[in-house]
């Protein structure tokens, strides 16, 4: 502090880039002799305002002692900043300090109990959009709401409030059909073959998929594997028209945008709160345009949802809200004791859909099955399609090779990959302990463990499961084997394996948990 | 993502030194074209742990594009993690990913409003005294337990977990006086007071205290005013040792670090629950070394404690913690109807404080009254003081002025400031808008434009109060007078005003709140 009189700082500072990456985070670095810095009681870390010629940036900002990074003269900003700006290098730019956002009042009301209105939910999820949430400030509103709970017509708000913090898509169709899961099932890879096969009937399902939040792999870190998953507004409108699907990712076409930037905190801090994921889920679909949307949830011991009455609440849920919005939605409850499919990581995702497309003999025969009876039920949306014939449809345009070529159609459409990713090359395997049945596969820990080993950043890292639930292993054989592609990455999945157990318990054959949903 | 090999990179990096200014964040930089960067999978913004000499610190990675900020051979650091390292430009130095806090397990579990264990809560505060978690994670723990409520065992756990985090005072003396206040009340400076008067007394008063977390002033950045308050543990004991008592920030001393450190996320979050107050404010007391604590909790309607149950309720709380920890602690509840005093705000609270302890006819009766009423009772711990007695001593220890000259003392002891903070000089007064009687002051909105005009970061900036309850105005008097030291925070408050009214009401005497508390 010093006594040095408030001035307006005469002469504007210039813009300057600095070479540094701080990713989402955008930094401004103002030199500590600059005269604006003295004169308006900026701190290291405080957040700022910065504009120019009508734009406007937030940033954290951090004071620089060395002259050759910024001088008194000039404002720095961090590469993913400048370029949010527009602006040439040297251009008169404006720094101000940035007002704490508005509705973390509301936040506040919610940490208290508070159930929150439609008008609250829009001014937050507005100015999540517009960055102005902290990542700190961001984790007290989901682990605020995840904790107190949200009820349905606060879903409902939060839901429309997402929608509205994007763009919106009219695919100007009376039938715009979707899937989704919930998620919690390493493997269960079942969108990149409703998709190919429901498109291949010529029902238009422009599906966009969300990254991973907590798995080792969502649908587009794994079709990224095949193809381009970023692509414009313009060019998936253009590819859905042509090809009556899309496997995409949702967040480069600025679909409920709020909803990725929350993403980025749930992540890392592991909250999938049921009221978040509804809202989550609707969200995007029904920015992307979808009329029909078909919910898949998984339940098991080791499930996302563990319990029948659990997975009957959250189907209520959803068709409160669906139904709500406008959309014609349908649940089903499906098997969620084990993986689907072999593979756990996007490369061998990948190779697992694959082989159910080209019809192998050694293809995993629970993902074939789950996809073909996802896929029949979104048939059935279609007026023509009698309920119950859906299944013979969807296995018929399988078998014949419609969906591949509709795969590969999709594939060539979004932009194949150059290069291919490899399989990740140092690896480990765990074995049997003892001669028996296998009677347990921890969902959660098969996944923590595919995660350890770099998935999804790492595409070719992951698990492949050589035993699935009910079958026979003899001592010392293995269960299944860990691919990573980095050193630190296999010490960590090793190290965990090691803390944790493998996840699998063998047993006697009359130990396998039984089976209560659908299919 | 690229098809090379893993390697472990042979040369090892050396350390630099970045002329960069990230407060309490760790930041490293790399090179984008640095070997390890590329073989080990890093991201910008990832966690890393920087490790040389044993010493290892945690911070946040940064790439750089730039080889003048650092080259593809060299291990940038931002200047408080260079400093915290210890270490020359050029060491020889490590980069490795860092694991998630383990913990954060047990933060998920308090999320889903699981009970956590006293071991839960030491790995908690162990970890975030290790500067293990992130912002973003600390502001789960906080929310979470806010929300869900810790219970008085789980409380007393984490005020343990507190105490345990950092070094532990012990003077040696069977009685070890100390006073705080839950807050909420602005202008309430008591302890500048109740430490003068307890210490001339020859009772033995170590009081340390923390900065603002949502009010315009806590007792260290007011005390900052006259003296030095980052005491080293060392300067600390010499200066209780000789004047029995001092007005010193906790923070420094490493008493319960791990609460500063969660602090710096509450008070951005504006989080203040009840759980957490009791075990911030016992643990730092303990870890203090207080043997025998009193204890203010105010109630009006616009203070923290808004109704003589939840005071009685968090009574409980402190008395059930205290008991546990083997601490002596008397409760009182007081009048928070109003601000204490007159200024709001380090420079207008100081004056206010010297005007008692000078006997100026001027000075705010109301302090002095509760001042000497809390000195009184803390007086009356020492078995020699029959009960009732207190009150008495302590106002022959003011009216005589050895109060006012233990304050000398201690100012001269802790050093005294050079330079004088300037009350701001940017003011606006907000005027009655009709004739009648004051007869409602909201705490909290006067201290909120307290904050937004400047304080307690710029000293001089806060409210001077003109006029308090049951006093008579008239139309067009001024209520109150508005001190800015900076543009923007003037700018800010006013337009606070504008938008949040005068938080003054005007009608008739009847009106007047009744006083229902001891006194």
């Amino acid at each position: 502090m010093d006594e040095t009189k408030p001035t307006s700082p005469a002469a504007p500072l210039t813009l300057r880039r600095v070479a540094i990456d701080t990713y989402r985070e955008n930094v401004a670095y103002l030199h500590r002799d600059c005269a604006v810095y003295r004169a308006e009681g900026f701190q290291a870390l405080s957040k700022v305002e910065i504009c120019a010629n009508g734009a406007r940036i937030l940033a954290v900002l951090n004071v620089v002692d060395d002259a050759s990074i910024v001088d008194e003269h000039q404002l720095g900003l961090s590469e993913q900043a400048f370029e949010q700006l527009r602006l040439a290098e040297g251009s008169p730019i404006q720094i101000d300090h940035a007002e704490p956002p508005r509705s973390m009042d509301a936040v506040r009301r919610k940490m208290a109990g508070e159930r929150l209105s439609a008008e609250d939910f829009r001014a937050i999820a507005f100015e999540i959009t517009d960055h102005r949430y902290s990542k700190m400030e961001m984790a007290a509103f989901l682990v605020a709401s995840a904790q107190a709970g949200l009820d349905r017509d606060e879903v409902l708000h939060l839901t429309r409030a997402m929608v509205e913090s994007g763009e919106r898509l009219d695919w100007q169709e009376d039938l715009v059909a979707d899937k989704h899961c919930i998620g919690g099932i390493p493997g269960n890879r079942t969108s990149m073959l409703v998709v190919p096969i429901v498109a291949a009937h010529g029902m238009l399902i422009p599906k966009t998929s969300s990254r991973a939040i907590t798995s080792p792999a969502g649908t587009a870190d794994t079709m990224e594997v095949l193809a381009e998953v970023n692509l414009t507004p313009e060019a998936l409108h253009e590819l859905v028209r042509h090809q009556r699907g899309c496997l995409a990712w949702g967040g480069t076409a600025r679909l409920a945008p709020a909803d990725d930037v929350l993403i980025s905190v749930e992540r890392p801090l592991g909250i999938d709160a049921p009221g978040q994921m509804v809202a989550s889920i609707l969200a995007k679909k029904v920015a992307a345009g979808a009329t029909h949307l078909l919910i898949d949830i998984p339940v098991g011991p080791t499930a996302k949802v563990r319990h029948m009455r659990e997975a009957l609440q959250l189907r209520k849920l959803f068709e409160y809200v669906g139904d709500s919005l406008g959309l014609h939605l349908e649940v089903i409850i499906t098997d969620g004791r084990q993986p689907i499919g072999r593979g756990i990581g996007p490369v061998l995702e990948t190779r697992d859909v694959m082989q159910v497309l080209e019809n192998d003999p050694q293809a995993p025969a629970d993902l074939r099955q789950k996809s073909l009876r996802l896929a029949g039920r979104v048939l059935e949306f279609d007026p023509d399609v009698r309920g119950g014939q859906g299944y013979d449809i969807a296995r018929d345009i399988l078998d014949s090779g419609r969906a591949l070529a509709k795969m590969n159609a999709l594939v060539a459409a979004q932009g194949p990959r150059r290069e291919r990713y490899a399989l990740g090359e140092i690896t480990y395997e765990i074995n049997a302990p003892q001669t028996g049945v296998v009677t347990g596969i921890d969902n959660f820990l098969l996944a923590r463990i595919a995660r350890m080993a770099g998935a999804p950043m790492d595409k070719g890292a992951g698990v492949d499961l050589l035993k699935k639930l009910g079958e026979a292993v003899k001592q010392g054989e293995p269960l299944y084997r860990v691919h990573a592609q980095f050193n630190a990455d296999f010490k960590f999945a090793r190290a965990f394996n090691e803390e944790h157990g493998s996840g699998y318990r063998i047993g006697t054959a009359d130990e396998v948990p039984k089976l209560y949903v659908e299919f």
